[in-house]
């Protein structure tokens, strides 16, 4: 059935970084059918539902374009740790305890945090990424999925599952679904896993994701091993031939950023993350400058520890006018569209879904987002664009639409039973410090 | 009456860094009478009111260090300006149209803010205070209040009103408001001004609160003016003699951080507004590492544009470990207590009214705040400490006590007329953009 549903009375950002208007939005089917100011000219009965947008502002939904989802699962495990240890001594001994069904119930997890704030689409970077995609379908979330590739006994399974993955999933769910290959980085992937990767990148026709550039450690392994940055490593065995979404690029110079300027790579630049792991700040404005276009991620929960976009919105604008002292650096239309319709060209989905999808405008994909504006922190109204990206909380978002069906209505999960995933994700949890070498106090 | 209040049932945080237990607490008037963990002892008929604790954690009510309560009411009203355009064509000329009630009311606005995100102690340097001083006694709240005072025409009436708020209201509502002097800054004051002021504080035993090298350009300015630092300046007229917290602290070199510690300043650290306004980030682990005790502010609400302390503490915890590349730089513990019991101090309250305010310990003032546990952003809850600094959102937070009594419960404001206080605030928010050199959208 194709419903047709009207948001009235409503106020709207339509995410091209134009002011917020008030009117009304008509959704049809998975589209956008109607938005414009003022009131509906249709009358209420031509809908098959009528929600009352007043002291709601609408906005497109947020894209979150990096992020391993089933790391909830691991979400305070482990904090305020130098990268290798967390990584060595917590984070990789915990993820071999984990299950595809465990994998399936951190991804619905993950879910549930993102939808309750406000996110329609995100990346997830893993393994067992068939239940993944399950999960994905009956969230009703759009998402890209790519199976995680690292070099040694595992690669060769890894890459078949990354092509089955793409085989059975790669559009599914009405299109919601995208698959990308996803090699971990040039330092985990040899570079023969690497051009095995591109090769089936070449026949699949599938994006690629990547971390590059995380860590100054990274960048000066790689000049050492390679005598070349991550990233001029990669240009140089034709990586970026392909169309690429760069997670991080943290420690990237000049040639390293005209290099992905000129070969049109995607940036994910994930701050809170590479804050919370003493990783850095990425050069945001000379990505920028250069007409780089970047998204942005909350990685995974165990590194964050939260997958809400609108902190790392609200992040994104604060640090890069702090660390350059200009206050007028990354303005609030820029951090939303990066957001927003910027994370949607970083992930290629433009190109593999619609052009618009990102914006709130007709013929666009229904993913959007309702948040209530009665909290005192949105009063006075001067400007909802700023308040959206400076005064906004992730918890304001009442309602979630995902090619026009709801995910989320009046603060209640429609498509995932947040009791039992609560449930199962404590119990699974708790398996992390059964084994004395864990310990959760430590 | 002197209510007695149990807690059951609950998770709670103590505040000294420690992780979270399983107990009860009870409050009886205005202290905490009991806190351990387990079960409560005593039959539930002991007490008058009682609050299942399940699914909540307890923890000390956050204490603001910094803030222009009544900015509120221009939260939004421009952003994304250079600091000295912001000040001289927006803020200034706004601010100037600000009448007592308007003054009263913005900091109401202010105040559901923060009780909403949990903030149980507040500061405001602003003018027209006793109308503030008139609305902390209404909602209950504990508030630090100063009237700010600048060199110029009307230094000697604010310098009047500076000492009749101390005659009328320092210790008012039963200890919760605390008066200081607040001087501007070294650049808005002059000399003689800080002398009087200083005579003053003397004469009262009243500490000071004042801004301190915010910005770069408040530092060369000062270089130029006075041959030293805005630090080094103060230090030389005798001003850190007196108790005295300093706000911002963001241009500091080594000397002037050795003249904070020597003489047990104080430091206000404003992380979001100091990134907002594109000031820079403040060197508090050469702070910490010297022993100068570091609180937490928000700021006014136009250069955050939230008073959520939750945002703050996070902020101060992600924003250290990211500029020294250093993940264990600015633990979970450590950011928690800059947001209650060093902020305490840092407000010389330990001395003013209680030397545990800000812990949950038998004796101390009962300022607690409970937070709903039931968001996926708290699940697993491997490590509570970690989440309350990391995932947590002020918007979790379900009830606030100061002093023992309620202004908060189950997301109600029990002391300010919410709606009120919203319409009132968009009607007074309007008329900054009744002059035409005003444009909201500009």
């Amino acid at each position: 059935m194709t419903l047709k549903i009207l948001i009235h009375s409503t106020q709207y950002l339509d995410g091209t970084g134009r002011e917020a208007e008030k009117g009304y939005i008509v959704i049809h089917g998975d589209r956008i059918a109607e938005i414009g100011p003022g009131d509906c000219p249709h009358s209420r009965s031509d809908f098959d539902q009528t929600i009352d947008g007043t002291n709601r502002l609408a906005m497109p939904g947020l894209v979150n374009v990096h992020g391993h989802a089933a790391m909830s699962l691991l979400r305070g495990f482990a904090d305020d740790m130098p990268l290798h240890a967390w990584l060595n001594d917590r984070i990789w001994p915990a993820e071999a305890k984990l299950s595809p069904e465990d994998i399936h119930l951190g991804a619905q997890l993950a879910m549930l945090e993102m939808i309750e704030t406000g996110t329609t689409t995100f990346t997830d970077m893993y393994f067992s990424m068939d239940t993944v995609a399950e999960a994905v379908l009956s969230s009703g979330m759009r998402a890209v999925l790519g199976r995680g590739i690292v070099s040694g006994d595992g690669a060769g399974l890894a890459l078949k599952e990354a092509e089955a993955l793409y085989q059975a999933y790669h559009g599914a769910g009405g299109g919601r679904i995208s698959i990308d290959l996803a090699p971990h980085a040039p330092y985990t992937c040899t570079a023969d896993t690497l051009k095995e990767v591109m090769a089936l990148a070449e026949k699949l026709d599938a994006p690629l994701q990547i971390h590059v550039s995380e860590t100054r450690k990274e960048v000066l392994d790689s000049l050492r091993e390679h005598g070349v940055s991550p990233i001029a490593y990669l240009h140089q065995l034709g990586f970026f031939a392909f169309p690429v979404t760069a997670a991080h690029v943290v420690h990237a110079d000049e040639k390293d950023l005209d290099i992905l300027a000129e070969r049109g790579v995607r940036v994910a630049h994930n701050p809170g993350s590479n804050l919370k792991l003493g990783s850095g700040i990425a050069p945001l404005l000379a990505m920028r400058e250069r007409g780089i276009i970047v998204g942005l991620g909350t990685d995974g929960a165990a590194s964050n520890n939260k997958l809400d976009l609108f902190e790392e919105l609200r992040l994104a604008a604060l640090l890069h006018k702090g660390t350059h002292e200009n206050a007028t650096a990354i303005d609030a239309g820029t951090a939303l569209s990066m957001a927003t319709s910027q994370g949607v060209k970083a992930l290629f989905l433009d190109e593999r879904i619609h052009p618009n999808l990102g914006t709130l405008c007709v013929d666009a994909p229904a993913d959007l987002i309702l948040l209530d504006l009665t909290s005192p922190r949105y009063v006075p109204r001067h400007r909802l664009l700023a308040h959206a990206v400076y005064s906004s909380s992730g918890c304001d978002v009442t309602d979630v639409f995902v090619a026009g069906r709801a995910l989320y209505r009046n603060r209640e999960f429609m498509t995932i039973d947040q009791e039992k995933v609560r449930f199962e994700a404590e119990r699974v949890g708790a398996k992390f410090h059964t084994d004395t070498s864990f310990s959760a106090h430590s």
